[in-house]
């Protein structure tokens, strides 16, 4: 008798079903804005397991939307994997037959680690807009707190895409004997004006909802759904390439004709699929963690307290790096990640930089690519063996 | 006794004051979408004189968000000149000393042609809503009525930028005899999925607002200010490059410190200047209008009753062709016009091509760039001449 493995929960390559932990913490955290946050939970996962020297633990820092659950399901009836399953699970790039994966949700975030949809102990209310503002080094900060509880004096490896690149670099400067190696994919050292300013849009558009109720929504029984999903739908844009969308929707029409237009109001293929997304992901996020993260994001300069010098920054850093583009990302287009690069090799630090052909744009960093896949996993095999 | 030539009103170079004009029409106009408009009104300026042969006169279309004041002044206390000042003017290149320059505004738009503003003779409302979906043909038909109506069989040149571009195109295929040159400016001869997302977002943020009313505003005494003023700061980051933003703003903040953040919401100065622009341009212009002009954009697609084939379409033209696009253009990139530019070149047709190096994005068409009105005046030098 024969068994079929399917290509679903529990198949060849998933780490299966998964559940979710909680750390609280009852020491203040004093924050980069000055305030001590106490006391405090963070929510994640691990896949795999920790070996008796605890040297093969991998941090994952997640992007602007993500959360703690990176692999794997959270039941049978689950119909989606985590965000990066891709890449994380038995033989895949980050291989949970060889390494301890440790994946949270940041402080801030609304999928269970405390922000503003908790409860601010000194009014009994959620925090809503009152949530302290959050800097990348303070999820570090809080992360190092996680791996002390978890009995990990240094990371393998410290991984990220776009703000959880961030995330990594700033590893790599506060803690240095901590971290082995750090994966920067699809990041850069500070935003560019102009992603500041599609930050802006979001956080105007969300502001401006009268369901947002100056952020306290939550108090009011209100959703903030349509500024919400406009900053998605702002968001989504930015992250595909021209290419791609094109690929993906061309010029079709939902209904209609091109000569008179539609039957209502939306008449484009891909204004279907944006509304979709929008509406999708105003459900299931917080608007007042939106606005936190992309603060998080437009403030993110990593050499600021070094003199505005990277490479003066880098040389704090004393762990490998690897450094990943994408040709068609241009919110972090691969000029900004060449820019790590040249700092790093300046600053002497080892570095292995490759520049993928991909047509997703920004979201190639979640994407099955096969190159990226390969290069990905042949670095990872490196680590731990040196 | 000496005079001082000041640089404002009247001085060298400026078509001085200028008072627009209105020609109603009462024959009904058939619409792309089947339905019949009548009466109606357009309003436009002249610049220059038409010579006896009638043989010097030049169309401007305006764009997305332009209308009928392309240059000079409306008073003496007139702070800023029209539109498109730079380059209408004596001496300039589209040189009222040899042209008779006719700008209008649109049907469709909010700046005294008929439109969504205007009284539905048939409700005695305004419009609003219920004025007719149009199409980049509507207006060059209506164009060609207004040059009948000013004694005009044929234009020296038809010009335009962006959206002003694809109706000059649309010109040289509707009425070939009418047209001796083209002039086509950061133009593209459809949208590509990226743009129809961006317009969408613009229109999505209009529509969500609360005081939008459906589209009945005006009989509400409302204003969708906040979905409006979405719309143009979305608008308004893809009109520029990632370079001019960089180089306008950096990340320069408005207040506070890096560290911290600001004292108030608005942190960064291109968040200021954004919000800035969309207060402004949602005090000045139509909502509804502004969701006509952006279906108009996204629907326009040149080749379409051609078999989809610009060559086969580009066949019917008789015109000569200037074709121009900017470097740092993501919006309507050299690539879009190049594509002209190839199919021109199967057609037959004569066409000048000419991809100027500017920082300023989508914007540069408005901006004084000494090469790009060098290379405009040589041209427009040989209009009229030939």
């Amino acid at each position: 008798m024969t068994t079929t493995v399917s290509d679903s929960v529990g198949s060849v390559g998933s780490v299966g079903i998964v559940s979710p932990q909680t750390a609280r913490f009852e020491e203040p955290l004093t924050l980069a804005c000055g305030r001590e946050l106490a006391p405090y939970e963070l929510v994640y996962e691990t896949y795999g397991e920790l070996n008796a020297a605890r040297s093969n633990a991998v941090l994952i820092c997640h992007a602007l939307s993500g959360h703690h659950h990176a692999a794997g399901y959270h039941s049978d009836q689950d119909r989606k994997p985590g965000w990066w399953d891709e890449y994380i699970g038995p033989g895949k790039p980050i291989d949970t037959a060889r390494f301890f994966v440790v994946s949270l949700n940041n402080l801030g975030g609304c999928h269970g680690s405390t922000g503003p949809t908790s409860i601010n102990p000194g009014t009994g209310k959620p925090w809503g807009p009152d949530f302290p503002p959050l800097r990348a080094r303070d999820w570090v900060h809080s992360q190092a707190r996680l791996a002390d509880r978890l009995g990990i004096d240094a990371w393998a490896a410290v991984i990220g895409g776009s703000l959880g690149g961030m995330q990594a670099m700033r590893w790599a400067l506060e803690y240095p004997e901590r971290v082995k190696h750090c994966v920067v994919i699809a990041s850069a050292m500070k935003l560019s004006a102009q992603n500041i300013a599609f930050n802006e849009i979001a956080r105007h558009a969300i502001q401006s909802d009268p369901d947002f109720a100056g952020g306290r929504y939550l108090e009011h029984n209100s959703l903030p759904a349509q500024g919400l999903g406009l900053a998605r739908m702002v968001g989504h844009i930015t992250y595909l390439s021209d290419d791609a969308m094109a690929a993906k929707f061309g010029r079709d029409l939902r209904s209609g004709t091109l000569e008179r237009g539609g039957e209502d109001d939306v008449e484009f293929q891909v204004q279907s699929y944006l509304r979709y997304q929008g509406s999708q992901f105003s459900g299931s996020f917080d608007a007042n963690t939106y606005i936190l993260m992309t603060r998080a994001l437009d403030y993110f300069d990593l050499a600021r307290e070094y003199g505005d010098d990277p490479v003066a920054a880098f040389r704090h850093a004393q762990c490998r790096f690897l450094v990943i583009s994408f040709s068609t990302d241009w919110r972090f287009s691969p000029v900004r990640s060449r820019e790590i690069v040249d700092a790093l090799i300046a600053a002497g630090r080892p570095v292995t930089y490759a520049e993928i052909e991909a047509n997703e744009g920004h979201d190639a960093f979640l994407m099955p690519i096969p190159r990226y896949r390969d290069l990905f996993a042949a670095y990872m095999q490196r680590v731990g063996s040196d």
